[in-house]
């Protein structure tokens, strides 16, 4: 099934103790559709980059089938650029800018042919705009969002209008309790579910992923990695291996929405082995397969005596 | 199989945000042997009170078939006590006081009947005492230890020496990194592997445990419990509940270790539902079954398509 994916595309500048990128492709939109291009087709793209943005990074995205006719191109403007360091322990990070350049006035218009996409996974912009997106949809079968602390502390009010019509939310563990004001992770999980979405996901970097529906609680591990080059984008891709797992199968029982979980973690721990998508960029449906099973491997245990 | 816990025996006076005990049943032994006495038999327990410890906990213990000839009770000495308050997200607390009395002087002293125990599992104590307890035994199948930053900062040559002849070592995420000068907690276990233990647990609170062997890498997610009532303990029923599984079954084997993790998970699970032993103390063998089938069902998913 289609999958239309809404964010940024962006030109990141990142630094972490295992060495550093310039202007690498990222943005959310980027890694959460190299990720889904592996499991779902078609993926559809709407974001916007500035005459500045590499004709090899273009190449790079149609390569692997990604449709960027509902990417627009600003000849005379810039695209987005972050930059950031990453610590010792990974797992905090200065930025150490974020210029919005066209991604400021982004206003995504939904190509014609892109309206009826069965499966729509918004990354994480403004609020408004992620309605907006899905106001240009037709009945979509599945939404699945992403939001940040940015919004949910000055945004409140626009944030709950549009999880009111989202039915999949992606957080990580800080944003579900500042959401929710609850330190509990399965208690701020049911409270999300009460302001719309059916289903709720919080991941928990280092310590894997946590899915909860009204009848479901389904706990997926993180990929042990020794070493993690670059943490940037594991987020957007475990979004993408979600939802093109789903848009893939088309299958929304509790089952399959625990595969969709686990093969999202596995497209995360990839994208963090190397640098920007320099791991998503060329993997194999075979080598996510395996990683699947690892997955089993790592966290199955049997009845016992 | 026979079981040797050696620890402390206390009065904790806890507060939480949903209630507070006075003068209640604690220490590493207790909460060891109160979830071991479930899965193994016999439980002995090796440990100093005073003569101010009340007669209903020690008839607590012995309803629970844990032999208490190796605890020693010192009329004139006051018992260990532990005053500690949990702050509103439950993953820190306040130690109000330490009173250590006659668990000062503690020298565990192993009665010759508990010599030939084939499984022994140290509390949190002295790494000197550890070793002491370890040369009065007669080759044990297995020795299970315990350590905390306390001996970490404080007597680090003491403690390589008793990491030396330790089997399992079961500690915080924190003590792994704090052992090993390594943030990354799958690093951090096979340098702790490389200092004497063929098998290293990390403990993660809510997030789960970790398992790491040379050849075995296996993560438990943690019960989604909504309430969490007291902490207190929960590490040392992990133990309990990973030693007695495996002083019951009397295997070693991989896919043996990795269910002893879960009973572990799952004895500790319970523990924090109440205050104290409170939840302990009356347990089922069905209801911890039942647990354990519950973990199953929280990790499980299947091949997929």
């Amino acid at each position: 099934m289609s999958l239309l994916v809404v964010g940024s595309v962006a030109l990141d500048s990142v630094e972490t103790p295992f060495g550093s990128a310039e202007n690498a492709l990222g943005g959310s939109a980027v890694f959460i559709g190299m990720s889904a291009c592996y499991l779902a087709a078609p993926v559809r793209l709407v974001a916007v980059v500035g005459g500045d943005f590499p004709k090899s990074h273009l190449k790079l995205l149609e390569e692997r089938s990604i449709d960027l006719d509902g990417l627009k191109i600003i000849p005379e403007g810039k695209t987005f650029r972050w930059g950031g360091r990453y610590h010792y322990d990974m797992n905090t990070r200065d930025s150490l800018y974020t210029d919005l350049n066209v991604f400021e006035h982004f206003d995504p218009v939904i190509p014609e042919q892109y309206r009826k996409s069965s499966y729509v996974c918004l990354g994480n912009i403004d609020p408004r705009l992620q309605r907006r997106v899905l106001e240009q949809i037709q009945k979509p079968r599945l939404v699945i969002g992403d939001t940040m602390n940015y919004w949910i502390q000055n945004t409140a009010e626009e944030l709950q209008k549009t999880l009111r019509v989202m039915d999949v939310l992606i957080v990580n563990d800080s944003e579900a309790r500042l959401l929710t004001q609850e330190p509990n992770l399965v208690k701020a999980a049911k409270r999300i579910i009460g302001l719309g979405p059916k289903i709720v996901i919080i991941k928990k970097g280092e310590h894997g992923a946590l899915l909860v529906t009204e009848e479901t609680i389904f706990s997926a591990p993180a990929y042990p990695l020794e070493t993690i080059y670059d943490p940037t984008g594991a987020g957007d891709s475990f979004a993408g291996g979600f939802a093109g797992w789903l848009a893939k199968t088309d299958d929304l029982s509790p089952e399959n929405l625990k595969r969709a979980v686990v093969y999202g973690s596995a497209l995360a721990s990839f994208c963090v082995e190397r640098f920007s998508v320099d791991r998503l960029k060329d993997l194999t449906y075979l080598e996510i397969k395996d990683r699947y099973r690892s997955f089993m491997e790592l966290s199955h245990f049997d009845e016992g005596t």
